[in-house]
């Protein structure tokens, strides 16, 4: 059954069913005018939208998958404050002739990555436009919450796992569609549609304060490093030999460090540390897959050593809307 | 000068500067991964999405008056929770060919309802679509919160202002655009364009305790009357002639009462008082525009009182997505 001859508060009694956990800090859920919650003291708030054909294409992005990221994309920007998730909104505006089966599954998606992350589904809207879109909102807490504001010079920059491979898997979605994709490039794929957001790592670094300025890599490191810069009105060097990247990547890319300098949508962490915090963090490096790959320097530079230690400036040139 | 010539970055800069002001309670805003705020322990949550076409048409709404209502639409949850609005996101996606100057008019008008209102902007997203879609997520807090859910039998009805208006100012844009409407109908353009949400009222009835239970009128009387009778597993019978009707609506619309019972749109409140309460509300009722209009019966029926006291069923006839 499509939508359309589904009717909305159909849609809507289906999903507070799927929803329809109690939690203890829920104290009104789906179904009044605004959702009631326990709150904490020091709250954060984040919203993404996804857009279909600039986001996501319907025919390459599995429902379960894009319910899921639609989700992780917004735990994703809690993971970079050192943050713990609390509870989520979801906005949706689809097209009538979208079929139920679709909707289930990209509700069984957004529940299934709210389960492992412990959020809870409180409120959202419904309308009706030519293209899907999704806005997620989500809060969040932080007892030791990590700005982008706090880099220093002398600072060592760290990312997680490895860089790219979202872009790469875009990449390959673009030039083929999902069917056909060899084993050893799935990783790719998985890091584009279904998107892991480093919350344990996250909520780590803001607790034991090991983090000076914290991002997660969404628009890539050049930009996202130009963020931290910007905010925390410093320069930064990075070692080109020392992005991490993946086996899969190195073996489909043409230009795997444009990728990952450039790519975007990584779920990856970037972070700052201390002098005094990196034996700590090195501690940390092979559970969590930490690379330590530069640091920041005065001025507001940022630049990119590459072999023989020659630089070069680093310039965003990572995705950006609006500029089709 | 066009979005797409612009580009994210300084779309986002120049909102960011728009609404650049300090607030104790805001402690990093726009331009981190999340927002951090001190949030209240009693925290409300809601999210509205307008999309072009089925929410408003562009060559009909004022930008300034779109941003507005966007924001307007969910300080009217917050309203009907008698709560206190503290917090906004807003997610945009916008076609690169919308005009620099129409997103400045928006978030001029958004900023002055969020000014009304009390509201910081706290966060957002910004993407691109063939039609713009606005998400807008608010926070408030409720010390004493109207769920729908209070309604007993034998309690009053009482709604505020005047239903249908919102409806008949859009039968009038549907009917002949924004030009060339005549003087006394323009309140009703006026509700459809430019809603005021009822936080004074809904954070007076909260505070002192008068509602059992509370809705906004957003999806027209006979639909929201049923939400609280069916959350509060009570009946009503509403009594027609004490609908308030404006004079602006007598005059133009053709069936009046029904706009008034299934138009929605209204940026009104819709409540339930209890014996007890019903001197003080009555003290409110001539500063407040409120009008009695019916009781919460036992049973599950929603009747309609007409002259000679004769009864039928109130069925919802209200707007619905998808229904197309």
């Amino acid at each position: 059954m499509r939508l359309r001859h589904l009717g909305e508060r159909r849609v809507i009694s289906r999903i507070r069913r799927a929803f329809g956990e109690k939690r203890a800090d829920v104290l009104l859920g789906i179904g009044d005018d605004a959702a009631l919650v326990r709150g904490p003291a020091r709250l954060l708030l984040t919203t993404d939208i996804l857009v279909e054909d600039e986001d996501f294409r319907l025919a390459d992005h599995p429902p379960r998958l894009l319910g899921r990221k639609a989700l992780n994309v917004n735990l994703s920007d809690i993971a970079a404050m050192g943050g713990r998730p609390l509870h989520a909104l979801v906005g949706m505006a689809l097209p009538g002739d979208v079929e139920e089966g679709w909707l289930r599954q990209f509700m069984a998606g957004f529940r299934s990555a709210a389960r492992e992350a412990g959020v809870a589904l409180v409120g959202g809207d419904l309308s009706q436009a030519d293209e899907i879109m999704i806005a997620v909102t989500v809060t969040g807490e932080a007892q030791s919450p990590v700005a982008r504001s706090g880099a220093r010079p002398g600072d060592a920059i760290f990312v997680s796992g490895t860089l790219g491979d979202a872009a790469g898997g875009l990449r390959l979605l673009e030039k083929g569609g999902i069917h056909g994709v060899v084993k050893p490039v799935r990783p790719l794929l998985e890091a584009f549609l279904d998107p892991k957001p480093r919350l344990k790592l996250g909520a780590l670094l803001g607790r034991r304060r090991l983090a000076s300025a914290m991002i997660d890599l969404s628009d890539g490191l050049s930009v996202d490093l130009a963020h931290i810069c910007e905010e925390s009105g410093v320069g930064a060097e990075v070692e080109a030999g020392r992005i991490p990247i993946s086996e899969a990547l190195a073996r489909f890319a043409r230009d795997p460090l444009d990728m990952a300098l450039n790519g975007g949508e990584d779920s990856e962490l970037l972070f700052t540390v201390r002098p005094a915090a990196l034996a700590a963090v090195a501690r940390l490096a092979a559970r969590y897959s930490l690379s330590r790959t530069g640091r920041i320097t005065p001025g507001r530079r940022i630049r990119l050593a590459g072999p023989g230690n020659k630089t070069r400036p680093l310039r965003a040139g990572g995705f950006e809307h609006f500029s089709k």
